[in-house]
């Protein structure tokens, strides 16, 4: 069966910044789709900020296993509706991805019940993600560690929660680390936090980058029990046989 | 050095059910406080939903290392000042300890990133809470299980995020079990769910329960790092040698 | 690609106990291999303690992607060199099920570090596991909890380290709980404990039952790296260019 | 109430290499034993590989709340006996420091049920330790970071289990990183893992590495249930009333 991905974007920088329109010419968004076609298990689309609605409708939503999401400079024009809306599909089981300065996006903090906030330079520090758990689906096919030429820096402490697992840890010229690959569950979801991914660097075309995406679509993909939750009052105990939700 | 406890309570049941009135008949959060100053290494006071700004003022949580929130009918008349006063402070530090139907609060939730839902049934179930820690701050002192011969079921599954730690697990005369003992960390404060606790039963007069409420706020007293966190833009790297940020 | 599992099996009790036998004719290990070989990727054999070598030669080790593991009266029969053969393969990323009783076994022991130990009795108890991570791929298409009418009963406090995820939390008739389905990792291998299973109740046939150990094994099927792990010393650091281990 | 510290320590490398015994002149033990003197409520002793029974006799351990732990080049020489007594006081209860190379100790290895196996490279390279936890009570006092002019690189993959919390990840000039500060639990003991402190560096002398020895000192001692652990077969249920194990 497939897997139902929505690549949502900013796609705001690629309009303003002619260094990271030559990058990414057609949009970073599409750089990380593309990648995700090659796969035919793999159903993409994408979903922009300045779309209707954000791109994401409850139609939209409702047919997406994994949203992946980037933004930046533009988290607080995320319409409040949008966060609730994909806050409720991660509890009901949607896989969610989020890349680099998504730490500071709306739906991130409101997952995380934490600031998210952190250290950074832009200056072009070299990246070394290692990995802290091999044998994690997330690192299959990755070997020891990846090696980004240029990056931002983004530096501890990373204000989020103790996370389910460390999968990777990056290093900087300057010395910094950072917690890079991190996962969560909130209700039904499964969420990754992957660190790189800044607009003026070629980190999407990164082939040992987008693996550990497309691996995280994967992980991610939502794993359903039979029936929905069952909340709410219980008359009966179960012990004695009858239970159903009055 | 003293720690200073804020017992936070909403103060309505007492009011309106004669049953709860009879069972605590200064309030509920006196039956705790009480327990509390005992302690002569705490210092104790309370604060009520009624009161002038929900009884958390900016100055009263500035002297708080550690909260107690009981609610239940009335979590949506806590303002939402409040709760962004409570959510900062306990990022800032403060211990949380939230009890029974304190899970779901505002501040709870919001802290989580989750519904917090839950199955219940009050038919005065018997409940037997299980240590699954022993060996840890909060269960000292504490032997092997706590019986309380009534008690109000809460069932899972309960709707949190993986816990740093599961300290205890109830049973309920239902055959229903319930993670009744949960640590977690955001920010710099610790926060412990606590699950006991109903309105209409004498389970704040329990020493045992009282015995794991003071463990939980010692536990929960914060631990401060020299000076303060430093987030933002560093221009310089540690390696390079300076690295203030500007 | 398939999934090449390895049925292990202490196979003593169905021969002793005529009780054992009714109920498991062929042994307790094939009600477990007919479910999974029901599978077209799964690809089954079964290994015996009073085979040569126990049953796992390294040959066999080599080619099994997930263990499940089955013992209860003999325990110390099982030689130290097969243990550290299952160690390493764990460590290399090969799955292990461990299943009831085996939570007294040498390797589960070796593995967790800890005694292993809990409370038991037989007498037929109810058990109901009820599920606290839905959306995990472990409980995949079961619903709410799963009843099982007899049973031996496990109580905490169950002495193994923090688990990474707690996936069922059983109830008994008695008013004990056990947390029944829990996640670890060692090295590169992924390890799931599930309680059920006592020899003289027919539940490795109950298709709920079944459903959670094949979920399993699909879950601890291995996610490989690519190339083997580095470790030892590396006479040059990676921001300096060269790195390779001497 | 005092915490009975014991500070264990190989104790070899001083007397071998002249380049040790000048920046450890009374040895290493006696560098972490004299800061941990300073406090009023810990009563401290050393135990040394080359005493009788390791330095660690029955008597000795039964009276340790804390033991932290030193050795590098001759694990092997700690004799399986005094590894069995140790493993069986962690459980008991006892607080676990191990430092430095003891990551490949016997007793650490038995713990975590891995390798703990790690890159490594004797260069001088700068080693800063990030503070992951701020608020947690091993990294009270200390500020965002630690500095080490000179130490020896420790780079991950670091075999050891998903950790309960990461309290420090180190960088070092090369561009590795490390998780140089992690907790367990197992039994009823605190472990704490910490990296720094090769022999022939002064590490033992920076006041802020000593003070975070000191802190874990204090948060793993242990927190003792009333009474013992009951394991074993109970005959009658507890919702039942009486439950005693025969």
């Amino acid at each position: 069966m497939s897997t139902r991905v929505t690549v949502w974007h900013e796609h705001r920088h690629e309009k303003k910044n002619p260094d990271v329109a030559k990058v990414y010419p057609k949009g970073m968004h599409e750089a990380i789709a593309d990648h995700l076609r090659t796969f035919k298990d793999m159903e993409v689309r994408t979903a922009l900020l300045d779309e209707p609605e954000n791109g994401l409708t409850d139609e939209i939503l409702k047919n997406t296993d994994v949203l992946t999401w980037w933004g930046h400079g533009a988290h607080q024009e995320v319409s409040d509706l949008t966060v609730e809306r994909v806050y409720k599909r991660v509890h009901e089981g949607m896989g969610l991805i989020v890349l680099h300065s998504g730490h500071f996006s709306k739906i991130f903090r409101k997952l995380m019940g934490t600031s998210c906030d952190l250290k950074w330079r832009e200056s072009g520090d070299k990246e070394i993600l290692w990995i802290t758990r091999p044998g994690h689906p997330i690192t299959e096919g990755i070997e020891d560690h990846i090696v980004l030429e240029h990056e931002e820096m983004y530096g501890e402490f990373f204000d989020v929660p103790e996370p389910l697992e460390t999968i990777f840890i990056s290093s900087f010229t300057g010395g910094e680390v950072f917690r890079s690959g991190l996962t969560y569950q909130r209700g039904l979801g499964s969420i990754f936090y992957f660190r790189p991914g800044h607009e003026t660097y070629p980190t999407y075309h990164n082939p040992q980058i987008l693996r550990v995406i497309s691996n995280a679509v994967r992980w991610a993909s939502p794993s359903m029990p039979k029936g929905p939750i069952k909340f709410g009052q219980h008359k009966q105990g179960w012990l004695e046989g009858s239970a159903e939700a009055k």
